[in-house]
């Protein structure tokens, strides 16, 4: 794996002969309650890129570090994007990934709320465009999760709880503080789900489910399943 | 200087009384000659960024890696974005900065295409409020480069150039090979300067200058030296 | 409940003192399977907003027939908008309802691919106003299917299938036809979750599940579910 | 005729090898005096092109129930679209009955303040497909109006008057109130014609004309005339 | 009557305490036959709001020479902006008439097919402010056309034929050549009517109607009476 | 040199077999100063595009009066569009030229804000088509004021200056007053240079230079050598 924002133009031009794997992570920037940072989601989705890169040989882009963050947006620390925004802002990366001659492109997303976003922009690609590209949000996670948790999860969201504490611990260990984490469940908000209530209003702590029970051999276990599943994806996609 | 993304939600509030700066890096990514890497100008934003955050207790955004560079496009490596996209990106970054409560954003660009956007948004964002926000795209350049500069710029462009070489010297010597640095002033392109040429069929190697000048010592100079102005003009705003 | 479309100005006028909820069926227009017709969304949508209406004593619009189709695009008979064109248009919708003085609007969705569009409108509308807005698509559903259905779900996805076919059986059996209904469960599609590939390319008939098990009885004992608890949705939201 | 909505997806591959002619009625949703329903455009809109489709063993599309009715937007009732917003969602429908293979659109407008709308949408159409299109809000109005109105019309604007009611009391007279029918001819409203004024404040009753005249007799005979002339029109497309 | 764009700043202030009229000419660039110039809408708009403004001392802007021509894009000369573009240049110039200080603005316009943009601007702006805007096409057409011309119109066109041609005499006789004005009544085209056909290719000289009868006396007699009811309007409009 | 607006189809025509150079003014409408028009930036542009016109037998399209001029936007009389609006106004401009058949456009521009959307044009043109596009803004100005100008700019600005006053002496004598020219060199403004100020508040004659030393025969000088350089330009552009 190497990272594009380091290499020059001749190295990346020794490679372009067997049209490599790119691989573009995609973050945010919002509360993670006590005890895991701001950019939590971005520094996993970094380090998921990085792993997958190092199994398929990629180069990994930048993170585009802002995605759609809108149930935060009044919670200080959030920095958001509108969707229609960051479809835009993905979608000109695909076009740039396919004219530098890339292979295909992945975009590996540790975003929960990006995902439809990053649907829409490899849909709209194709119809332009055959060069492939696959949008990857921790595949296969119900049945990881459910294998490697203690916990479950709120209503299916993973927010600052078990699962990501586990996967930074085991990334970045330095921006996790155990000591502040706690276990918040809230009530099923009607208003998050059928209106237009920000999650800042349903969490007080700002976490769904029970980080207390992270590890960093969980976090480990669970990012090389998801490494796998990931790379057999792209294998699989590249073989077509 | 903290960086937000590595906050958490609490260091954060705790900063919030005092209604600190936030400051953005913005960069691009893109070709920069034989020597320097494709990320040199995110690398550079970010590092300015980070000096600036020092000097007046700010706290540092992530970077925004991908740029207006159109004029590299079709050149390998280049992750470009179309300037209304930018100018979305960047406007919905300054709303989030409003609302999170800081006193002031300042935009620390390292990518002069970036410029013109930068001041769009800028703009377009007085229209609708009263915050503060400032946009720095290397404050008192000309002078500073005619004072410690040895090498002519290539018609006022900086391009992986004695400027932005030794400044990487400064701040990532790991990134830097001089090696491979070559002197080119390419002939004065009409079809750049006049119709919609890109810079890639004007420069064989990418630079724009003579880079085989550089040092560490000139770029801790200038860098410096910007700096110094940039909080110059950061304080007389904060007055204000 | 009455259908706006049939009423005179003076028979809305004389419900609007109370400010009486609207309801806003939307739909799709796409094939389903051999034995569904094309509008089954659509007329799914158009009887659960009905039958919601009937208890609230609601005031439903006419129903969007065209949703966002995109998986089925190139399967003849689907009529698809772009989710950024049904964004705009459900949200000129939105501000109408609130103009004409309604105390609510209820959005009864019966396509799955309409609800993160249905989302995105809700939340614009609420940085805009105040008045209140919900986006129904059969809540608890899957606490409902897991009671009602014999069958599996492919994937949690609902088309053409089970529930489907009971509730058009129930509403208009005339539209069905059971002699033509088949069971299939595609394989898992790594293309259609990860890629652009259209649902058009994974199923053969067209269905996604087991519609042969379908019964009436199944289908109004779920409408009943579905339309009990939105009604309950409806009236705490209306209490607040 | 048939009922796109109805079929399913065998009925309509079973018509496609003729390409059959889709029709597309678009209506609106506003006031339209004491006596017609808020829908009355969509009825209208909906009849015509089912009679239409009659003729032409046109399949029928679902009807578009909001248009852009900004002259009424504060009335109550009033579900408006802005005409960009209907115009995008008109262009994606005209790009659908294309991919699904239809062999020509007829688009039946029902509604005045549709017919720029239909007009720019057919135009954009037109630059990038060869797929016919046709757009038709009562070809040869005048003529008709002449030849079968007791009354006259208001500046040529038909609105809730002898026309409309009596098309209505032809297709769907459970639906028109007789008892509640007035004749007003408001004056000449300068505002409207050359500023921004509405509707809503130019006419008391909301009609613009003398619907006191309209008999079902009259609208069977008018509604003939316009579908005679839309199918000549079609069939001489048809032949080109 | 002053032109803005010969005024300085100064003498523009010394009017504003009056908050005086302006006046913006629309045209178009677009084939108008083998007699008249292709820049005829322009001119006599320019024209038309030159004596509206000696009447009411109205100040007049620039003229905007590109309108909505896409029914002769493929003609040579033409030069057409799409109607959206059209849209929002024009509402640009409102808003800046009205921060200005103008007390209101009168947009002249000499190009039929201008005038739905027209309105959707004076529309659209009504939305956000109340500073007044009228929108003025040659009010009263009909009946001034009846009055004065002696041939019959194209189905109501007005296009290079003895009304535009007569204005011109009076307005721009250097840019008139009788010895070319033709004769032509094109038939009437379904294609142009119903469908997408350019205008293009429905008349051979480019000419609807007979120009031939032309006078500069008619001219004068047409161009007065079309002032004096636009003057008449405004002064009904300033009052209110 | 002809102006497009004064020929009719067939002396456009006659010309278009050698595929002649269309060029197309762009101005601003705006404050400049005491002794100078609000429509300098147009006229000047209008003289430079005759000009050149002159010496390649180029046709010149009529004036695009408003531009990019935002700095001046609350300072009365001033008429700006948004940035992204011009860019498509011209976009759509540069379009019709290519579909009429000239053989190059040279877009003219008489205002500084305006070069940067002038180069947006061309680039995303040149996406699309390689119809030949060229745009000036005054080439080797630098070298040309240095040469004839007496005074110092104000930053490398030029605005209501001695440059500026200089052509409109020789352009359009009658409309300069050079009794109520005044020499002002602003103070730097940060504000101005780094945030969001208006030029308005920055220049209290709105002069930027001084204006006095102006004179006829230092603006023919200067005419002369913008002209010859641009033609230069054109015809070396041509031979390619």
């Amino acid at each position: 794996m190497t990272l594009l924002a380091e290499m020059t133009r001749d190295e990346l031009a020794a490679r372009m002969a067997e049209r490599p794997i790119a691989i573009l992570p995609i973050g945010a920037t919002e509360q993670h309650g006590h005890h895991l940072p701001l950019g939590t989601d971005s520094f996993l989705a970094e380090e998921y890129a990085r792993r997958i890169g190092d199994r398929v040989d990629g180069i990994v882009l930048p993170t585009v570090p802002f995605g759609y963050s809108w149930v935060w947006k009044d919670t200080p620390g959030t920095v958001t994007v509108g969707h229609r925004t960051l479809e835009a802002y993905l979608g000109d990366v695909v076009e740039s990934a396919e004219r530098s001659g890339f292979g295909m492109l992945v975009i590996a997303d540790g975003h929960e709320s990006n995902v439809t976003t990053m649907k829409y922009v490899v849909r709209d690609h194709a119809a332009r465009s055959s060069f492939p590209v696959l949008r990857l949000f921790y595949p296969k996670l119900s049945e990881i999760l459910a294998e490697h948790l203690e916990s479950e999860t709120w209503h299916g969201m993973i927010h600052a709880c078990e699962f990501e504490t586990s996967l930074l611990l085991d990334a970045r260990p330095d921006l996790v503080d155990m000591a502040k984490a706690v276990r918040e469940y809230p009530p099923f908000s009607e208003e998050y789900a059928y209106g237009a209530e920000q999650l800042g209003n349903v969490s007080e702590s700002g976490v769904f489910g029970d980080p207390t029970l992270a590890t960093a051999a969980k976090g480990r276990a669970m990012f090389d399943a998801l490494v796998e599943e990931s790379v057999r994806i792209i294998q699989k996609a590249r073989a077509r």
